[in-house]
């Protein structure tokens, strides 16, 4: 990726004094007066103020923020000229936007993907006594150039002025496709490990240092899995484990990125659920998981740090195959919200059990919201909702069906209409053996649909649905994200999830709720659908 | 699967005596006139007469006459009441339609899928020595009952008037969920070798026989791949490989269908390269493939002494999503093309060689052709060609691009039209880092696509472009087979192939070709368009 300017930092406003929405490091000049307002922006979402943004990036609690970077280009609203983007948060959803962290030499770097640690103890030797541990960031990322792609790291006192390390590049295997440092504290070797992608190879290599500057290659892993193109932004983590003899432990799971050469298309992430002995990654067995079922979920990454130890994920909402032309201004591009990932020992089918990665949204019960359906429960009958508030909301249902007599293969529908005449996002819940969850985005803006071959409108995933202990009723729980252009759906606990972006004609905002019961034996046992505030106070 | 109705043998007319279209067994007298002249119906693809087909079944080749036995119903357009329908021919287009071969002997027995030998050596004991060798047809299926599924086998002198072995099962594990053998004569330790799925275990299990009637468990594989809900329909074979290390070597695959649970929604196949020593499948790596990237292939099954030892597969054009829904009448679904299977050492990205399982048609070179364009190279411009014939033709257009300097991204589209306002497929070609293929079949009959939540419309999958020997010229081959309502695209020699279907409005059929170049500097150096005559001749 190359870029035609140079881009200085001092053209810049930190901007980090004012409550408003603040720009993450484009010229002022060019800045709308109302950023967080235009139509299709998340409202609860992070998206950069202005420019492209892809990866996140060097996830990372300090004290009380999260912090998080991202791949991004301050100049243009297409990849390129790759900085580290910065944002930090108390709780994930309000976001304060800062400069650029880590910005490239010269116009033909990029500072690629990377994580970031807290070197409490002060292994590297980049920090004084009086540096608290916790303020100790130091950044691994991958330096690209037209000749290479090297490992290089940099260190920070406050997480957002860095200094780049006088020695790098800390690893350099004279190639140009090796590339997306994920580093963390391995307490089995008291060392740090890197997992970096040896892309073209389709290959994982594991690394070892004890000072985060000298690291000794220790195993690799691959190729497995899908292998399209090439891997990219792995992740090695430990994730805690739900049900089973397994129950209370943790797994060790390698999250990995494709792209190209998605099934669906473009951009996928898989995972293997596996151990990790401090040397080797070894999977439990040769199955790969496809853990978001839509097609917009990229380039995820765990925080490092989070409380208690659990396995708190942000994804990129975007597939390469039409990222760079996805119709937003000033920006291009958003986060999902922070997932949080727990491993559960669930119903494969009805013969088999096996631990599955599941993801459910994060810390969303602090956020402000208005309850807008008057009837939360036993609502049995086809109902529609008004969605009063600003575009983000939440759905939650609960349906319950009494039988295991598919013969009808009943379903229920939830349609998110805007006022556009006939525009409507649609998840449908199917039951059978098993059960499927899908969604239609069809109808969901057909000018920008229509206008991109790659922009697939129907996907699904089958599920067994829980069912209650006399086994006659089965239970499906939906809890839904609708936030203006873009969609989460998590289901029976995240066994299912979909991140999906729908580009509603005319840049309407939804609109309405309706439910469609397929069958009367079908019951929506409750239904709530909330508001929610926007986390993205603005300019005047 | 059950049926309403005891369908009983005497009611069919086996009809082997003319040479127009027969029926696969559904009871005379609800047959049209005109089988095989219906808008939808597949000309040059087989297709049951009536009633509705599945999987393909005991693909055997004995002497001169491939035989074909499927999943078939004959009573109805649903699946249910399974019985092996049966059909043969002496080039894999032109079929000869016969009764059923076998039928279960209740209405609350299925004969599922499965695979058939020919007994050359008497192993069985089922055959006097007056038989000839290649008339030695034993068939091994599985009888699914209510209680349980379990291996029988089944003999004929003929291929199709069967004796159900008095000593059924030969394997019973008392599951309800094993099924689909497919039995193959391993030279290596001169036995017989059943794979066979454990489907809701996730596992291949691997048995060995030197009679067909006594069976032992040598091994298992698996949970492997993408798991989905169960495993379905494998098959072990030998596929010749072309280039690298291994030239002129044959690799093992394992082909495995999974149903539901694809990635792209519903039924998929995915293959596993690997080592086979007689007892134990060791895969290259932990790799798995989606062969086909269209999302109506599935339950593929290879021929048994297919000549040259050739892999020649034919797989099943439908998914489960939608199979029993699709607006064909009085037959439901089809099988693809046969395709030659070859594991070629391709350009997998510009670092890294590697295997990989392609696919192309067999033998359609035979077929009689009326080639429908004048200009059959060196055509650079857009251009539309008028489609006659009657509605299955053959596309083969080569494209080229000079440079690899994609800042343009420039693509091709083939859009294959019907006389109906706006309705076309779409084929297109993005020139990249790598190329890319797509399909987009959102407009190729919106009727019956906008019903159907599950009828995902746009696919697409990454290659490397062949590249001539000064590396300025990058060719892309294309070989696209349209027949009514159903499309087989190959592209690079079968490194992408998709299966797909398209119901075009009012039972259209298509009537031109239109190509677009979207840039100056790619070429459409040939392209030849025949139309091919009917494979089915009618009554009538």
């Amino acid at each position: 990726m190359t870029s035609s300017t140079l881009f200085t930092r001092q053209q810049s406003d930190s901007g980090n004094t004012t409550t408003c929405a603040t720009n993450n490091g484009i010229n002022p000049s060019s800045i709308k007066p109302a950023l967080y307002t235009e139509p299709y922006r998340p409202q609860i979402h992070f998206s950069p103020s202005t420019g492209f943004m892809n990866d996140p990036n060097g996830l990372v609690k300090s004290g009380d923020t999260w912090h998080m970077y991202f791949q991004y280009n301050p100049n243009a609203t297409v990849a390129g000229f790759q900085h580290w983007g910065h944002a930090t948060s108390k709780d994930l959803y309000h976001w304060q936007n800062h400069l650029y962290a880590i910005a490239p030499d010269s116009d033909d770097q990029g500072i690629f993907s990377g994580s970031a640690v807290l070197d409490v103890n002060n292994t590297s030797g980049f920090f004084n006594d009086s540096v608290p541990a916790d303020s100790r960031f130091v950044a691994i990322y991958t330096l690209n150039t037209p000749t290479a792609q090297n490992q290089n790291i940099a260190y920070s006192t406050d997480g957002q002025n860095y200094t780049k390390y006088s020695g790098n590049p800390v690893i350099s295997l004279n190639t140009t496709q090796f590339r997306d440092p994920k580093v963390f504290w391995d307490e089995q070797k008291s060392r740090w490990v890197m997992a970096v992608s040896h892309s073209q190879d389709y290959q994982i290599g594991f690394y070892a240092s004890t000072n985060l500057r000298e690291w000794n290659e220790v195993s690799r892993f691959g190729p497995s899995g899908i292998l399209g193109y090439q891997y990219e932004c792995p992740d090695l983590l430990q994730i805690p484990i739900s049900g089973g003899d397994k129950d209370g432990q943790k797994a060790w799971v390698l999250v990995l990125s494709i792209n190209p050469g998605a099934p669906l298309g473009g951009s996928f992430i898989q995972a293997f659920i596996g151990d990790w002995d401090g040397t080797n990654f070894k999977p439990w067995d040769g199955s790969t998981q496809i853990v978001d079922f839509g097609k917009d979920f990229y380039a995820a990454q765990t925080f490092y740090n989070a409380p208690n130890d659990q396995a708190i994920l942000i994804g990129w909402v975007g597939n390469w195959q039409y990222a760079n032309a996805v119709p937003t201004s000033p920006w291009r591009s958003s986060m999902t919200v922070p997932r949080q990932m727990t491993v559960r020992y669930i119903d494969m089918n009805p013969m088999h059990k096996g631990y599955q990665v599941t993801m459910e949204p994060y810390g969303l019960e602090s956020l402000q919201k208005q309850q807008t359906n008057e009837n939360t429960t036993s609502s049995n009958g086809n109902q529609t909702v008004s969605l009063d508030g600003n575009g983000a909301f939440e759905i939650l249902a609960n349906l319950s069906y009494p039988s295991t007599n598919y013969s009808v293969n009943p379903r229920a529908e939830f349609l998110i209409h805007t006022p556009n005449q006939g525009e409507y996002l649609k998840v449908g819940i199917l039951y059978g053996d098993p059960t499927t969850v899908y969604v239609d985005r069809r109808l969901a803006g057909k000018e920008w649909s229509d206008s991109n071959p790659f922009f697939t409108d129907r996907f699904s995933q089958q599920f067994h649905p829980i069912t209650t202990d006399n086994s006659t009723k089965q239970i499906v729980r939906v809890h839904m994200i609708v936030d203006r252009m873009q969609s989460e759906l998590f289901v029976q606990d995240g066994v299912a999830s979909a991140s999906i972006l729908h580009f509603w004609d005319n840049e309407a905002k939804p609109s309405s709720l309706s439910v469609g019961l397929g069958d009367d034996q079908i019951k929506l046992d409750s239904l709530q659908v909330n508001a929610i505030n926007s986390t993205w106070p603005t300019c005047p």
